[in-house]
């Protein structure tokens, strides 16, 4: 039945806050670390309208729904024209369950949990890059949720393709990044490059021979994220393919990833300031590379 | 003896987590909510060795910084060959006693606290900055500590010389404003506009009668932002003086603000996402008008 495509199911009224059809969305705070799963990742937890009706528009198989009975039927009404691909159980509960269950008051009255899917490699994710203009996202070692999280509304707000990550990078499918994302974590195509530690030489050679040109975001440069952007556009004027690459907060980038990028850049900052949030670094660059 | 420098105290050890002379660090969680000072408002408090360095320089009194003896003695290394203006308190406890007193475990082993000074007028600000290229920031009404914080942020890295706020802002100097901006709202100056609910017509004029343009960021525009800005430069070919105008993050700008601004102007959005997070967007913002 993979192909078939469904409505949302009638939901059912759970008043039992210990009925273990709402397990997957018990103890939210800690849901998404499950050591009894392959890698300890857990489910995909989607909270609020806006954030599950992405995971129900997702690739990621829905297992349930669980709201307030008007957040559910606003759902409902939503998608009422738009056949879903999943048969998520949909359970209606009170205020009170809910916040019982999940651990805490969740005012948004919506939560969905969702199955993993196998992540995509870089290779799929590049190949299915329309050729002509694309900005992609490099991360090499972005580890907090939130900072991943931004990183991926800002690539999803700015027409970014693909976000691809180091292997320092954190999993951009806990619960906090997938907030934080307005739920585009489920929707931006993205990959991890292969191995413990990433051979950005590697890596970062499969962009470029699909036409990118990797820029590295650094402040230890004297050329400006403008006239590198103006220097891609110069060798591609039919249409600039840019890969922005950013690394960790604080530390940056590392010599080892910068050594594989084409070019380093900076977003030019006054004196005596700090380097600027990844997530807002890394915006700016897709802002720059877009226009 | 306002006029004269000092270095910093030699430091005292406290050992006693009740010593009054930690009075001003105390329950740091709610140190800045003071329903017994006017307004309401409390002490500006300063966490880490980069913000109270910032707070050290900046024209806040400092009253007292309590830290690790190492904390303490590397602030002092920094500012060694730097006076001070004020004599703070200089306080040395070991990590149990400072947590104790703060509330929480404190990793950075520092902190400060200062008064206010009384806040500078939106004239008196404006009339800070010189004449030629210049960006200032206008904050509609930005509820949120961590995006005020962070719109500090941005500005002081992206060169922006002022930080105008609406009625409905929230207060710069709350303690986390404070640590998302590093320290900026310490440094780049800012000023509320009059009363309790502003009047953007006769707020911003002053800002046009110093020759800037101000842009209301809004996705509701054909006009984008690149062509918004060209257009001030065409206008001001010897250095463009423009303002960013953003709104709250969710509602954005209100009709009323956006009707006293000069231009309109969106950051052009992928299609079926959100718009930005309000420090992003103006970062973005800021970044454009500067180059």
């Amino acid at each position: 039945m993979e192909d078939s495509l469904h409505t949302l199911p009638t939901p059912q009224a759970i008043t039992d806050p210990a009925d273990p059809r709402l397990d997957d969305i018990r103890h939210l705070n800690s849901s998404d670390a499950r050591p009894d799963l392959p890698g300890g990742k857990g489910l995909v937890i989607a909270e609020g309208k806006l954030v599950v009706s992405r995971l129900v528009r997702s690739d990621f198989p829905v297992r349930c729904i669980v709201g307030f009975p008007e957040k559910i039927q606003a759902l409902r009404e939503e998608l009422a024209n738009e056949p879903v691909r999943d048969t998520p159980a949909v359970y209606e509960v009170d205020r009170e369950t809910l916040a019982e269950v999940v651990g805490f008051d969740m005012h948004r009255g919506l939560v969905a949990a969702a199955n993993r899917v196998v992540e995509r490699t870089v290779a799929g994710v590049l190949s299915n890059i329309p050729s002509g203009p694309a900005t992609i996202a490099v991360l090499e070692g972005v580890g907090d949720h939130e900072n991943i999280g931004a990183c991926f509304r800002n690539a999803a707000g700015l027409g970014v393709s693909a976000v691809l990550l180091g292997a320092g990078t954190a999993d951009p499918l806990y619960r906090r990044a997938v907030r934080v994302s307005m739920g585009h974590v489920l929707r931006v195509p993205y990959a991890h490059f292969q191995g413990k530690s990433t051979n950005w030489q590697q890596g970062l050679r499969a962009l470029q021979e699909r036409g990118f040109t990797v820029i590295a975001l650094t402040p230890n440069t004297d050329v400006d994220l403008a006239q590198a952007i103006a220097s891609v556009r110069r060798q591609q004027p039919e249409g600039a393919r840019i890969a922005i690459m950013v690394g960790a907060e604080g530390p940056g980038l590392t010599e080892h990833a910068m050594r594989a990028a084409d070019l380093r850049a900076a977003i030019p900052m006054a004196p005596d300031t700090d380097s600027l949030n990844v997530a807002t670094a890394a915006a700016i660059g897709f802002y720059a590379a877009r226009f």
